[in-house]
């Protein structure tokens, strides 16, 4: 395996292979399984992250778990598990959903049983494939917002890690690297579980670009200091209007980007848009458990009697998104997607 | 030592005994020392932290470095080496003068060496019993903010480990609370080193105020949801205009109360204010080690590779400070000191 490829989910001989990313970046370990309910665990222990590296490794198990012979009943019961295994990520439901729709737009009696495997297993392909793609152009749309060589902030990991391609905003950040268009990367650590400090780190260092870590609450200074000239962040899910949720931290530095008047992008596929909700407070937020944060610490009496306010995602208002970057175009405010 | 019997640092038989503050809060070890070596360590390594201990801790050091007889030229040495523990606290530069000035303002030659030493210690003493009184003080002039029980959110560690009393910020919510005008504290983590989770939640927990600790980049959505009816920090040094140096974080929590209208508040002792400096591009800004940010994962090629932005503090501009709570009074912006 050369320096750079490494990769979040794969098939492979109707296996699903996956990098469990809780080990990075001191161990790149893959997993192989075509069981669902240890995809399904990986999904909540976050070996497996990013919204569409999470629908893609769904739509994966799904499919997988019809791979012997095709039982309904079981079907559904899979579909419910994997549904629950992450409340705000859109593009899982989504995913789901087409592979679903396998099942309900033929006459499951009409076919062998392998013949319906296929069925499935394929559709979870060309939802492999439509991300990789999409990827792609997204990375190519958002060249145009590099009018010279220029300093990126993100958050959390939006790369290969995260996605069935090159990413979301890494995606955008890789495209602008290779077009000589990248000056520096801050990267926020991204606290609780520093996808930051361990996985953009990891990829950004495998693709070679200049980068440095930060503490999420030196970002400010940063652009005080006038060091940021955009920010790009990935996108849990986006509402029709523009709304959008993503990781813990986003929102923060959307205030910090409005006030310092820098320009604040969102990089998703348009799977992530979910036209069903009307704006952010219809969103539910994921309340995650208190040890992601304390658990750095050995437990005692204090750290066991602690509350922890520990959210998942936070919600981004449309109006301080200056544009989304998806694999169609750059949507701007106000949004009509 | 019953449950609120703790303290930062205490002189005891003309020795400094001091809390390890690297250890809490699973270990409230104690160190008693009259070296001003192991005492300028102690800074640096933040076993001793908060701008005001600081400040009596190096009174107390520079006394006790002359307890045997009393060396002009030692006392120099000892003032310089203490002088260089921590760049941006103001109160460590205005104590050591303070001590300083005696031997500025007698003719040594005058006194005994165990005269001279008396006078040195005793001045260490009064720095440390106005500081004390200064906290109190502080505690009673916040407390006119609280027009009903309120939701504070706080940022590092202001309390009794931080100073020679109850604290700055910390003082004004135990004051509060005492008359039953806290609801909750919320309590940033404070990356990297977590002196809100460790330090904070330490001192809250001792006296039994409700609170949350939180991942910095979280307050953002605290904010949006309206729970943070007022925030207060302490300060590392303000400029005559009324920037303060603080924390890294605090900047970006006087943003956001800024974007949502929530009123920010610095407490401080008047000592940290430096009429000398017209403003906050003047203050010195610390840059910590790189471990500080990593070090909470094992060493490999890659986290030996990256670069990290981590500075201590950060600047808030003045206007975006509603008022700064010192012993004297609340002043407010614009600031005249």
């Amino acid at each position: 395996m050369n320096k750079t490829d490494y990769f979040s989910v794969k098939l492979v001989n109707n296996e699903l292979v996956f990098i469990d990313q809780t080990l990075l970046p001191f161990e790149e370990k893959y997993v192989t399984t075509s069981n669902y309910e240890r995809i399904a665990g990986a999904i909540e222990r976050l070996e497996i992250r990013g919204a569409p590296a999470i629908g893609i490794a769904a739509a994966y198990a799904l499919a997988l778990s019809q791979k012997e012979f095709f039982d309904p009943i079981l079907f559904q019961n899979v579909y419910t598990r994997l549904k629950s295994t992450r409340p705000t990520a859109v593009n899982l439901f989504w995913a789901l959903n087409r592979v679903k729709a396998i099942t309900d737009n033929y006459s499951t009696k009409d076919f062998l049983h392998n013949e319906i495997f296929n069925l499935l297993i394929n559709e979870a392909k060309v939802i492999h494939l439509e991300d990789e793609e999409m990827c792609r152009l997204i990375g190519i749309n958002g060249l145009s917002l590099f009018t010279k060589k220029m300093n990126v902030l993100t958050h959390c990991n939006t790369g290969k890690l995260a996605t069935g391609g090159d990413g979301t905003a890494f995606s955008v950040i890789k495209s602008a690297f290779n077009n000589n268009l990248i000056n520096h990367v801050y990267a926020d650590e991204t606290r609780p579980l520093f996808q930051g400090s361990r996985l953009t780190a990891f990829e950004l260092h495998k693709n070679e670009i200049p980068f440095s870590v930060l503490p999420d609450s030196a970002a400010a200074s940063l652009f005080s200091s006038g060091k940021i000239d955009i920010v790009i962040t990935g996108a849990d899910r986006i509402s029709r209007n523009g709304d959008t949720a993503n990781k813990i931290g986003t929102y923060n530095l959307a205030v910090l980007a409005n006030y310092h008047a820098v320009p604040f992008y969102i990089a998703a596929p348009s799977s992530t848009i979910d036209l069903a909700c009307n704006n952010g407070s219809e969103i539910p937020i994921e309340q995650r458990n208190k040890n992601e944060v304390l658990g750095i610490f050995p437990e005692n009496e204090l750290t066991k009697s602690i509350a922890v306010y520990n959210p998942s995602f936070d919600i981004t208002p449309s109006n301080l998104i200056t544009g989304i970057i998806t694999e169609k175009r750059i949507f701007n405010f106000p949004y009509s997607f």
